[in-house]
């Protein structure tokens, strides 16, 4: 031992790092403040803390202890905050399930996760009340009532009887260790049974004031929950608003006038999710020719925003940002960071460079593009292809009781994403395709992004989704299935490929075109499983 | 092991924090933005970086090893800011010294910290000189030189030789213990030697996460280095501008025309300092009827600022933030966070808000006030008195060498600050005194600090320090110090002796006045054992 390494960790310069103290410390600092406004009740940092604290307390009191599940199926509400913090502080973990989901996969899930107690929102009482009927051991049931008497009886009890039962003046425990979970989340695969992605305490922590720091997050930030919150712990943000004692404004469902009005009311800063949400907000008050009276940011996940897109948003008053993320890297891993340069390019040339998925947030030490066979990194020239593989503190513990499953994702000691991309020069990555959508036609990869892409410029496409199609002679082809606009009814195959072939090199361009509705998970992701599997 | 616990780390989803990666980032996401500007030398991200790497190999080929001590005697510069990432690349850990001090305490803190390698700027050759010719085995010396050839033949060679001999594609070393010192700062005792105050990667790396957000810092932020690098490593400043990937505009001394064009050339954002430097600033752009064209945040750490500062400050542009810390804890520990009704106060109330020391930063978990006796928390009622214990990651390893101060530090699990408090209702921190400052006067404690602050209403009072002094009746007295404004020449004793006796009760009120100028520490503080030593 030299002379620095003697001096040991103590009590007062070593705790387990964990998101609970940042409600600790707002509610220190903005007591009086609101911390979550949803409809009409509005609780203060003081309130939420002390709710918290107090559920925590409720919880163990009915027998949750440390390494317990407590499930939650409630869509974006105060309870739904609450949860990310009372059930940690009970040293158990949330396990958020998307509400849209089906009675057997709910029933999987709970069964899996062996979660003690449900919190459940009574709107999904039905399918609550299926799930529980295929479990050996039912958890709690607790119900969320939104009207008093909303539950048919099947319910324990309901969330604000529980929480009376615990003391509001309960202290919380901090984890013994910062590496013990604090979440599962199970990602909506497009096939087989859902995988749980355990969360750690000091992930969520470091994601939480990353994600603040990236978006230039401040006490002054009012956020609207466009996101789901049962979305990787609403990537982080459920914490992340927390941290700078920002205003968490709930949304239960996607619904544009909704939007606008609490935008304007709230002063609304900032907002995150998926490009069908920005697109219907869009779409509703172009046509009605709303804007926003003080701009707010966007972050988009998912699909990269086209020019008009971006246009349109612009004129109404968003900034976007684009980023990419997965469940296993507590959301967001990498954002587009715009450089002030970009300002000055034509709005084609911008988008191409806000297209992309970005650079890594502070949480990640490295976020890289490997070569599929030999591992190694792929030259930074945007035109090499590899699998983005990720390092760093805000990766997930592993998945749930599936250790054949963590071994794999990582593989050689590297999270690996399943998603191809090239590195740029700036060393931006771009995405070019999930490995496995990738279209091997004639030895050639055709990336069904990139397809999809060309399609999407065609002004009378809804949605469109490639994958790869048998042929005799080539091995793969692409086929395409579109959804139009409701001005397309009169769109034919025919046209789409010429376009295409128009656009793009003749062996790209997709063979076959099926004009309908896509097939779609929970969570919006096009399956494409199901599409292939209707060609062969 | 429960079904959570069995999920291990991998290097994929945990490694070591630490500041060096926040350079690694911004060196990739702003590789042509102006990282430092040092006089007409500018580096941007890409090239700080690479330099930092390669003075990291230059290093370790001459044999510096993890846990060996690097030293520097430099003022802001960009050597300065480079040493912060190079020598920890290395493994080792940097000792920044003070250059103010003496030949004397500067061949202790070598010694005692068994520096291999002094950087020194030759500015200060002599004192280098007189203090390694105490030295049993010297540091390998490296002049940092303003002119070339301005070292007198004492250096072993020049920084940027020794630069050259290192790759400028090396690669870097992460710590393999988050826990592993980053760096040493020796305080500035008033009495007895210096002590070294040793800090983590884990605490340096949440210091700048966290000295960013408080003060809203982005990508936009340009920060002038009013304060010297050497005190806390720049507050931890060092790193957390560079997390944000903001610019660094370095300052040599502190020159009040040089600071105001530097602000108005470079749109500086924010600043940190000590009241003297705010002061200085003030009267001097004051004078000159001076006003900066955007407005910019000033931290300042030290007093409180009265009223008049605050009215000048912000008529002049400067957003006040008053900043509580120690060395031991990276500098920042608390802030006093302006909540927005105090907009709405009278300006003298509005002061007495923002005089105190405030709320903590989010690296720590508590910041309390605790009954010297017993241990308890004192009431929450801005009258009864304690001492401000600390708790969390942005506390130091301890004190090199030193197991008993270290000890006594840490005791009962608390690290002990020394400083006397009250903690308001609103949970807002106000020092009262040090804990050695009292003045115990008929069995009633009297804070010199209460004094001073009355002491510096007084127009022609430009400094001021309160002693006890022995009294038969009433065991101790106050005493103080005064050195008087410009225009303060006919000042008397029995002038401010009224005047504190019709703003305080009788028995607070001075007995003695001594007009003249106060004795300093290097860092500024008033020797106050000195004035005490003076009326014994």
């Amino acid at each position: 031992m030299d002379k620095y390494t003697s001096l040991d960790k103590t009590v007062a310069n070593h705790s387990a790092l964990t998101p609970l103290s940042l409600l600790q410390r707002s509610a220190q600092v903005f007591p009086d403040k609101p911390a979550v406004i949803d409809n009409d009740r509005t609780l203060s940092y003081r309130q939420l803390y002390q709710r918290c604290r107090q559920m925590g307390a409720a919880l163990h009191g009915r027998g949750v202890n440390p390494g317990d599940t407590v499930a939650i199926l409630c869509p974006n509400s105060h309870e739904m905050l609450e949860s990310h913090y009372s059930v940690p502080m009970a040293g158990a973990v949330l396990n958020s399930v998307n509400i849209r989901l089906d009675a057997a996969t709910l029933a999987f899930i709970l069964g899996h996760g062996e979660a003690r107690v449900l919190f459940y929102d009574t709107q999904w009482e039905t399918q609550v009340r299926a799930a529980i009927a295929e479990l050996e051991s039912p958890p709690l049931l607790v119900a969320i009532e939104r009207k008093a008497g909303a539950s048919d009886g099947l319910a324990d009890l309901d969330y604000e009887r529980l929480l009376a039962e615990g003391d509001p003046e309960a202290s919380w425990r901090r984890p013994a260790d910062e590496w013990a979970a604090i979440s599962l989340n199970y990602t909506s695969g497009t096939t087989g049974n859902p995988k749980g992605v355990v969360y750690h305490h000091r992930g969520a922590y470091l994601a939480a004031m990353t994600n603040a720091m990236v978006f230039n997050m401040t006490a002054e930030t009012v956020y609207l929950w466009t996101l789901p919150m049962f979305h990787c712990n609403g990537w982080a943000y459920t914490w992340a608003i927390t941290a700078v004692g920002g205003t968490h404004v709930c949304l239960r469902e996607v619904d544009t006038t909704e939007i606008y009005r609490l935008i304007e009311d709230y002063g609304v800063s900032h907002m995150c999710g998926a490009p069908i949400v920005m697109n219907m907000l869009l779409q509703d008050l172009g046509r009605q020719g709303l804007t926003l009276s003080r701009p707010a940011h966007f972050a988009l996940g998912g699909a990269a925003p086209p020019s008009s897109v971006i246009r349109k948003a612009e004129e109404i008053g968003f900034q976007i940002t684009h980023l990419y993320g997965l469940t296993e890297t507590f959301g967001p891993a990498t954002l587009c960071v715009p450089q002030p340069e970009w300002q000055q390019l034509p709005l084609v040339e911008r988008a191409v460079k806000m297209s992309r998925q970005g650079v890594p947030t502070h949480g990640l030490d490295e976020v890289t593009v490997r070569d599929v066979g030999s591992g190694e990194p792929v030259p930074a020239n945007g035109q090499a292809m590899g699998e983005i593989c990720i390092r760093g503190n805000t990766v997930m513990k592993g998945y749930l009781k599936n250790p054949d499953a963590t071994d794999k994702a990582f593989q050689d000691g590297w999270f690996h994403t399943g998603d191809l991309a090239v590195m740029h020069p700036d060393h931006y990555v771009e995405i070019r395709d999930r490995a496995k959508d990738v279209i091997i036609s004639g030895g050639e990869n055709i990336s069904s992004l990139e397809v999809e892409e060309i399609l999407y410029r065609h002004p009378k496409v809804s949605e469109a989704a490639v994958v790869a199609m048998a042929d005799e002679k080539w091995g793969e082809v692409p086929c395409a299935f579109v959804y139009p606009t409701a001005d397309g009814a009169e769109l034919t195959s025919e046209e789409l490929i010429a376009f295409c072939r128009e656009h793009m090199a003749h062996f790209k361009a997709p063979r076959k075109v099926v004009l309908g509705e896509l097939p779609k998970t929970s969570t919006g992701k096009v399956r494409k499983n199901i599409l292939r599997d209707s060609l062969s």
